[in-house]
């Protein structure tokens, strides 16, 4: 049960967004912002980093339905997903992709974990300014978002299928603040 | 240096909001209403979670802007904040924002932390369910601008009288986009 009373059987981020839609607006204007509109990223290498963060902070709401986001954007090439869930360094991601991954595992242990060094690596496959500014932003979002999930202990589904529902709504909806 | 190019001379998160504006707004927006806006708990104790929460993340230009910005609206009773810095066990709190902090430095490790006792305890003195919701979101809050301003290495000014400036403009102005 939540540790607040949140609309009854509502999950995740969408039930805190129902009991304070003053902070909602903002969190999901945001969401929609960096994972959806223009980015040198696509929406589903965005979505993988959110997952990534995710996984690793283990908020299984947030994973899950980003993973369900992320698969469903990568379509065809969609087993990449789990395969960063697995293990980052072994998954056959392109070397710029890997790089940025690896700077969102140390912003999700702590800001000051990123090196020059890891930048020079992301930079030397091509990343450029942007790329590293929205993927160190998504990182830090999670670190967000996650928290604000698990902290307030919003309800998880456990079923796969409201995660696939939930990945489809994602990636034609957007992130649009739920009943409005 | 920063790890990308930011205007220079222009500290932390306002050399982040001027690089990418787009996001910069929802990050301003969601500190206003968050800060400022309607909440059962005071801006004084609201920048109290966001100091402790930074100074636990290790964020030296979140934790003294926004310790300068505790201390300006506490005015008399400033010296809490520097009792929270060193130590909140022992800090001079009422027991209800005692408890609120303790459950910020659980979120500040992970959301997951967060047990139903330390929500029982808040409650126990006071607490309800928008202070507790308050608190878990502000501590959300700063473990994303924490990772956001660090993770990109902005530029932190040592000058004790920088961070009591921005503490005054935090307090009258509020959080306005720079340069707009």
């Amino acid at each position: 049960m939540a540790h607040i009373k949140v609309p009854e059987g509502v999950p995740g981020i969408r039930s805190l967004v129902m009991f304070r839609p003053e902070t909602g607006k903002h969190l999901y204007e945001l969401a929609q912002v960096l994972l959806r509109n223009e980015s040198p990223l696509t929406a589903a290498e965005r979505e993988l980093i959110a997952t990534h963060v995710s996984n690793r902070n283990e908020c299984k709401f947030c994973a899950s339905s980003h993973a369900a986001a992320a698969r469903e954007l990568f379509g065809a090439q969609k087993e990449l997903v789990d395969e960063v869930i697995d293990d980052v360094s072994t998954a056959s991601l392109t070397p710029k992709l890997k790089a940025l991954l690896v700077i969102a595992g140390k912003v999700q242990q702590s800001g000051s974990a990123v090196t020059p060094e890891d930048v020079a690596e992301a930079r030397k496959h091509g990343a450029v300014d942007r790329d590293i500014h929205d993927t160190v932003l998504i990182a830090a979002t999670f670190s967000m978002f996650n928290r604000y999930v698990d902290g307030l202990a919003t309800l998880t589904p456990t079923d796969p299928k409201t995660y696939e529902e939930m990945g489809k709504r994602m990636t034609t909806l957007g992130y649009v603040i739920p009943n409005s």
